[in-house]
């Protein structure tokens, strides 16, 4: 019996998550559809296949971490056959849809589906920073859990294949919009010959701190509780808002990023509710299904 | 000799600031349009006063805390046969540019005006947590600073009066934006039933955690070494908001936030930088003065 892992893309996170399963004395195989990529893994003691049917050969289980959506079904599709009664771990970034379409695509097919998305650069695989969620079969998240936590912290979000991306897209859209944001207060500050180095000592402890309102944020959503006692008025903050923009504008700075928020504020006040909290920004925001 | 310190403006925050001197042991006199919300400082030993002359008739320092600019003008503008040699530390949010008209207007009457900006709500003045930002008379902050130091950490931002404002305003437009993101974000999970108290146990740590990057960020901007190595580049950045644009609509949550932040980042790819670090967004974002 073959238990050797089979990792399938070896782009610059492939081979990250490759490398550190060799390093850790786990038996592997790779395959890339570029031969070229799977040279040096391969003269650390990787065994290389040709084809993804030699390399899905064995009875391990197969982590793939491709392009995208598209290139997993590229990769998997011809490979069927040896692939029912077996476990995948798609790593391939995808949107919660893809991912469920690929966890159905499996199941149809006999195949336990793992899906993952990567919170790290791939220099930080298997380092502390690192973090990769998880969801789709709790039985391949508990039988590789050795597997998956070479790579970073691992962490398991339910049954629902799309919830691991879910969570992942969810973190991301607040990290950009964050980044976003201080490079609008770096530019203000700019404008006046300050450094972004300057601002960053003073920006970084800064919303650091104000993540701490978050959970406020988030206890007045779940309860609906936006007319309640202590939050800072839509009132409070189109005022802010608004001298945020005259004073962007003032410096000659872009206002786009900080428009989206300050039309959503305008929005609920016009609805009626200037004198409930800012978290209402949520009830704008989401799905109305 | 009277040095009594003059308050003028007893709002919710101009109460907060009066309050901590007196219980501080100074002796204060207090002013404010409408005479009931002097009542309670009054009974606690405060000097009330009717006018805002009669306010500042003594030698000590006067503090504003009004409602925005133009009322700062509305009551200093009257009483300015009592100012000149005064100094006056005006803590209402005002933008960079009325902070400069102001410490103008002073410095033609013989005022010396040091400006403030208040990083706290009122319940937090004089707790951990709250600070002030300073610019202007480096004099009347230095003279001062054991009274600015009961309602906060109190920083000097240099003799430019804008600056604090303008330092104060940066850093709320990065905390603004993240808000919003984050409230992107719940709106994403929540479309699948979970909790935003539940996606801030994540939101929380990671957001914190991601202003790690920021000065990283700042390095890349200020040496303009957009083009250089290590770091995420625009084209990359292009394809994972994409992949968020996407996947919200898949949840029918609104991409208002998410918006700005991805034409930005599609405006320098289109201008030819796709290869080059994501930190360009400040380029798109900063003065062209
Ligand atoms: N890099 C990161 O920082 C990072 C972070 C989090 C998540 N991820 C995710 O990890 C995945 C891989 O990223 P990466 O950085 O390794 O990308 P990469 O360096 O561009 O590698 C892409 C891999 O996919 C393969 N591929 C693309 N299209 C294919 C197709 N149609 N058929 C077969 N193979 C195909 C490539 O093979 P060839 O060598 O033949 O082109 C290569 O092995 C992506 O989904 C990415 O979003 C990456
Ligand atoms: N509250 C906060 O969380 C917070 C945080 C940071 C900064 N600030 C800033 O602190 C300042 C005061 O805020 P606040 O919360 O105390 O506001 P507030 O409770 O609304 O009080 C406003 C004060 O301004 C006075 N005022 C308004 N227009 C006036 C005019 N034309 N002439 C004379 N007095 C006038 C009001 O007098 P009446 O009583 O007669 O109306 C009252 O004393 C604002 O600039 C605010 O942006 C507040």
């Amino acid at each position: 019996m073959n238990t050797r892992t089979t990792f399938l893309g070896l782009g610059a996170m492939g081979t990250a998550l490759a490398a550190a399963a060799l390093d850790a004395g786990h038996s592997i195989t790779i395959w890339n559809r570029t031969p070229h990529r799977s040279q040096a893994l391969g003269e650390s003691g990787a065994t290389v296949a040709d084809t993804v049917k030699e390399a899905v050969a064995g009875d391990g289980v197969i982590v793939a971490c491709l392009f995208d959506h598209r290139s997993v079904h590229d990769v998997l599709d011809p490979a069927t056959a040896g692939l029912s009664g077996r476990t995948v771990i798609n790593l391939t970034t995808t949107t919660p849809k893809q991912a469920r379409e690929l966890a159905l695509w499996a199941a149809e097919r006999g195949i336990t589906y793992l899906d993952g998305a990567i919170m790290a650069v791939p220099q930080m695989i298997g380092s502390p920073g690192s973090a990769i969620l998880y969801s789709g079969s709790a039985t391949a998240f508990e039988e590789h859990r050795a597997l998956l936590d070479l790579w970073g912290e691992s962490s398991y979000f339910g049954s629902d294949a799309g919830m691991a991306s879910l969570y992942d897209m969810a973190l991301l859209a607040g990290m950009y919009t964050m980044f976003a944001g201080f490079m609008h207060g770096a530019a203000m500050v700019g404008s006046e010959g300050v450094s972004a180095t300057e601002f960053a000592t003073w920006a970084t402890p800064f919303l650091a701190a104000m993540t701490g309102g978050l959970a406020g944020f988030a206890a007045v959503i779940d309860a609906k509780d936006y007319a309640g006692e202590g939050q800072q008025s839509l009132e409070f903050t189109e005022t802010a808002l608004a001298a945020l923009t005259r004073a962007s504008i003032d410096q000659s700075v872009n206002v786009e990023v900080l428009k989206p928020v300050h039309d959503i504020v305008r929005r609920q006040i016009a609805a009626g509710f200037g004198k409930q909290g800012t978290a209402r920004i949520f009830e704008d925001l989401r799905s109305t299904r």
